[in-house]
């Protein structure tokens, strides 16, 4: 008899229902204990501004995938977001991308409409672990993910364990002051961290501002100019664009030296869009660290591509709630 | 009955014989499973280039605490050296200031003269484990210690595990990069580390990179100035003295700040001889802190002056071995 359903299983397996509410798409996906993804499912994030909107949207989402209405068959939801979360409480602490959530219990919102119990993690540390557990990481013990995109996310994982520091808010790498003195400010209050250098934003700021030097570019110069088309430029030999990815590779170079001799990790995994640029940027990077970490951890750590793309999040997510206790999910929940 | 020597007990506690071997001093003491020195022990650290001279030492030290010929009665030797070293093996694997155990197995050789299970660590990493057993980290389960000495040293605890890294190099806070492009060279290769702003060598510097601009400073120009002598001058107002130590305080808050947005830890202590200028640099530190780091971690975070003084080292080094299983320890043995 065929089993329509992966639910309506008998043979033991348990499934989490992930959800990675990012501030452009909301993504969520049934994930079985080997990883592998079932029921993958896809949308923009809700921007009314109004929390119960994105609630929907997971519970809509959830039966997309299958989850049936009395929360049967799945061991726990997971969720992640891209911002500060109190895990033990199920909290959205501060999320600037989906401010509407700032403050709000979502954990016990979600087990309520969901009845299943439901933990929270930020994205870029679930993105972590989704990597140790199914991409670039496997086998590894220690690990440093690295989200390049609009920001920089990161995610720190010692002997296997993510490390989410004393108040759930470590992993800020984006936020490491790279030029602390003459650099760029960063929103954050600080100036010269990594994310002003190292993401999307920061790469088609760079182009601006390395404009007048490059008259001949074939870079827009327009404001919805992209990282990716400076990656192209590049690519067919635009000396601006080159330019912009030789000083995010030394200023991303310089970031990961500091965390080698800091950490001394056995393999800093770097995911996100900008990754994509990886082959204008690598040999600035790499030559960074060459220069300034100490040559027994710089040459023992794997610098690699991520390489679980978008499902990173979800895997982590998935993985999260696995490794959690049943019950220490059910006592965390207000 | 009296009873002379403390090894000769009935009452089933536990000794180790602790070693801290600095460029300067050899440190060692007898210490109990209640962080209570007994017999403590100093003397220089000898420079004849030759590894006997050190082993020698170390034996008449371990003579002068009263450990017995047969080795009965002590746990453990732990020995703590200024370098890298590999605990798994007992090998100094590069230690600048003792050069002549570079690539020693030092701990399958004192166990031989010893006959007592030997350990190795790092000194840097003792004093952290020193400060959370018996110092200002009492009570806390993440801790980076921070010794600010002739260089500067680290330690990283989380969950109350010491954190090495994978190839046991992990924690050269002092080679993180604060001023990378326009900052000072650093022996290490790099430029800009912290090591050349927060270590008394760097205070010394900078007072001379100062002096033009203060001509009327008291503060001596002469070879054998010490970071001492400027702090003293600084507290009696002079003001070349107050601006290195402000500088110091700005580079070392941008230090703790990188370290307050990645690591997130409950408490920094700050140890060594520099430390004794707390209150010229403090101010300056904590501003750029507040600045810098997010608001959550940088709040939490306490920042407080090492309890445990020159004790810090020989106290984590018999934390370790009280916390080692037995059998580890002589496992590790070559």
């Amino acid at each position: 008899m065929t089993n329509p359903n992966p639910l309506d299983n008998n043979d033991g397996s348990r499934f989490v229902f992930a959800v990675d509410l990012g501030g452009t798409h909301l993504r969520a996906a049934l994930v079985d204990e080997n990883g592998e993804i079932l029921f993958h499912f896809k949308q923009s994030t809700p921007h009314t501004g109004n929390q119960s909107d994105i609630v929907q949207a997971i519970v809509a989402a959830a039966r997309s995938c299958q989850l049936p209405v009395d929360g049967s068959g799945a061991l726990a939801v997971s969720v992640v977001v891209p911002g500060s979360v109190n895990v033990a409480e199920g909290l959205v602490v501060r999320a600037p991308n989906v401010s509407c959530l700032d403050g709000v219990y979502l954990a016990a919102i979600l087990e309520r409409e969901l009845k299943v119990p439901t933990i929270l993690e930020n994205d870029a540390n679930a993105a972590a672990v989704g990597e140790l557990w199914r991409g670039a990481g496997r086998g590894y013990h220690s690990l440093i993910c690295l989200t390049l995109g609009t920001g920089v996310g990161g995610g720190i994982i010692f002997d296997e364990k993510l490390w989410r520091g004393a108040d759930g808010s470590a992993a800020e790498i984006g936020h490491m002051a790279i030029d602390p003195f003459l650099g760029v400010p960063c929103p954050c209050g600080s100036r010269g961290c990594l994310e002003v250098y190292a993401s999307a934003t920061g790469i088609v700021r760079m182009a601006g501002e390395a404009r007048t030097h490059y008259p001949q570019s074939n870079v827009r110069q327009a404001d919805d100019l992209t990282a990716q088309e400076i990656y192209c430029a590049g690519k067919k030999g635009d000396q601006l664009a080159q330019e912009v990815f030789r000083r995010m590779g030394v200023y991303l170079g310089v970031g990961l030296a500091n965390l080698i001799n800091l950490l001394n990790p056995e393999i800093i995994v770097l995911g996100g869009g900008v990754v994509n640029g990886l082959e204008l940027f690598e040999k600035h990077m790499r030559q960074e660290i060459a220069k300034r970490a100490f040559p027994l951890p710089a040459t023992s750590v794997k610098i690699v591509r991520a390489e679980c793309g978008d499902d990173a999040g979800l895997l982590g997510a998935a993985r999260l709630a696995f490794a959690s206790p049943l019950k220490e999910i059910k006592r965390n929940q207000k």
